[in-house]
């Protein structure tokens, strides 16, 4: 059975005994029911996909992919598609803004060459890990951006990179980044969610009023074109996507595959986890949905699937860093939860009316 | 001079020149322009209040106030007021929930007793520093809480620890417990704002709907009593408030005026900023409101204030737990606008239209 069957399989239901006992334990704790509001929804959620009401988490660990996009040559972002092997640099040596969020709260960084254009691992950047699936995607204004075999591939990448992490963190979260990358995430969200390009659309990295017009009519002559191939996960993915959308979505069901919570981010990261839901359905209630990006449409498409993120602070950025403040409130929540006094333990009366 | 009128006083314009400068600092880091949201904004506003653009933060510091009130007497509180002192025991032996977050957070926590019902001074807790004005306020429907030197004194305490704190912190947030203090708050609220009791006042700890009736009708008839009295900040606070709110109310003042960002907690804390707005008109500018609390009308409070708080969790605790999330907010945001590469350190190339 391949990896990408096998991890399929593997995805149990929920633990609701898990998520009771967790509830029951909260409202012991020495504050007003209820009153730590989505924290207290946040442990829970977190005790049933891990199995157990301990709350404990260990060594959170952030996954981030980098690639390119051939649909860059259609003049759809703001900035140069060198960007993407300068940014690899940068995450990587230290300088992001993802970088630092995961020194700050002490997460472990996995940064995966997944198909920059310019190949890199002959001369390798410190601590990027090489699994380049190709020197970039096909231009999907014309053609497939990827093979079936290569989306198969770069989602089983994300599979071994989550239970890779899974070895020591229980809680992971995806980031990316990848010059024209919104427009690959804006027409699977289109795709998937049927809301229309103008809809879920948006400026990326700061296109004006006519680039935008311009990206909205790339998305739907290709939507257009490739329409009838859209039927599954993986076809809309092999369609429309990108080597690290792809990855993304093979984290979110090695995740699942693992009873390891993954934190998705921001616009990028919700269509690979919107692709990953169409692969296996449910597969929403092992993630998180980090933050509500300022990108495009990206709250009407969270409307759309039904799901709320956990913070929105008008970031635009990408990287996992929504990803990161996310998480980082889900680890404040849990220590709440491990470490708060019961009415018993420190002798507070309770409720009277 | 007083020290209340040498704190009024002593309050400066915020310094708009060091905000342009934290604001073109921004955009040479390697992100896109405004792609960090709220951070950035947060990042301008904390260097504007301290006066430079280092965006150096140093030992944040959460001030706890806990008092009793005279109202609780009216059954306006899901639980018993001895749950104040047994809150102001659990808070300083580390089983609360801010305890918990203080910790967590590296921030100092500085719990102060300014007038809880039951005197402990004679055995102190361990750690809570004892400024008793009273044992718990009058009960404000039938007179006003505190005399104007009651409340002048609880204003002065706070001004203390604001200013005792800004010898290490260049961050404080406040909180409060108390037992009915959110009918305090509430109709401190809605005498500031105007908006209807109904409209402010929140189910607390958990009241019934028939128990949040009764407690609008306390706050409608108090309000009827005391109207001819509600004629400044001060005045508002001697007829409806508490020691613990006042002390908060010169937290406000105290850190405006040594340049100390103050971040406001939630529903109660809101009322002490509002009534500290009414002393010093502008004093907003000085400070962030940490959360929206799902507790009444806080967020119709905020709106009819103008102020947008940085996060939503649906947290109705207090204790300063909504303001210490949102301090470990902006202590990240300060940590991106510090470490952040640039273009040109980084070698990342600038945008291209």
């Amino acid at each position: 059975m391949s990896l990408f069957d096998e991890t399929l399989r593997r995805i149990d239901p929920l633990d609701r005994d898990a998520a009771a006992a967790a509830a029951r334990r909260l409202d012991f704790l020495t504050k007003p029911r209820g009153s730590l509001g989505q924290l207290e929804r946040l442990v829970c959620r977190y005790c049933a996909i891990r199995g157990n009401a301990s709350g404990i988490i260990a060594a959170p660990a952030i996954a981030v992919f980098v690639a390119d996009h051939g649909i860059a040559a259609e003049g759809v972002s703001a900035y140069p598609q060198s960007v993407t092997v300068e940014m690899l640099r940068n995450i990587s040596s230290g300088g992001a803004a993802i970088s630092v969020l995961a020194r700050r709260f002490g997460y472990t960084l996995r940064v995966v060459d997944v198909g920059v254009a310019t190949d890199t691992s002959r001369s390798p950047f410190p601590g990027v890990l090489y699994r380049r699936v190709g020197a970039g995607t096909r231009n999907f204004a014309h053609q497939p951006a990827m093979s079936p075999a290569e989306t198969r591939r770069a989602i089983e990448i994300g599979i071994e990179i989550a239970s890779e992490l899974a070895g020591g963190a229980t809680l992971i979260g995806i980031g990316e980044m990848g010059i024209a990358n919104s427009t690959s995430a804006a027409a699977i969200l289109s795709a998937i969610t049927g809301l229309a390009p103008i809809e879920v659309a948006g400026r990326g990295t700061g296109l004006s009023d006519d680039d935008l017009r311009h990206k909205i009519g790339v998305i739907s002559r290709a939507l257009e074109r490739h329409r009838s191939a859209l039927t599954d996960g993986e076809a809309i993915l092999s369609a429309l996507g990108g080597f690290e959308i792809a990855a993304m979505a093979g984290v979110c069901l090695g995740g699942a595959a693992l009873r390891v919570p993954v934190v998705v981010d921001g616009f990028i990261a919700t269509a690979a986890a919107a692709a990953a839901e169409r692969i296996f359905p449910g597969l929403f209630d092992y993630l998180f949905f980090g933050h509500q990006s300022a990108e495009g449409g990206h709250s009407r498409a969270l409307d759309a699937m039904g799901v709320r993120p956990i913070l929105n602070l008008a970031m635009r950025l990408g990287e996992g860093t929504g990803a990161a403040l996310a998480m980082n409130t889900i680890d404040a929540a849990l220590d709440l939860y491990r470490s708060m006094a019961t009415f018993e333990s420190a002798g507070v009366s309770e409720k009277i009316k």
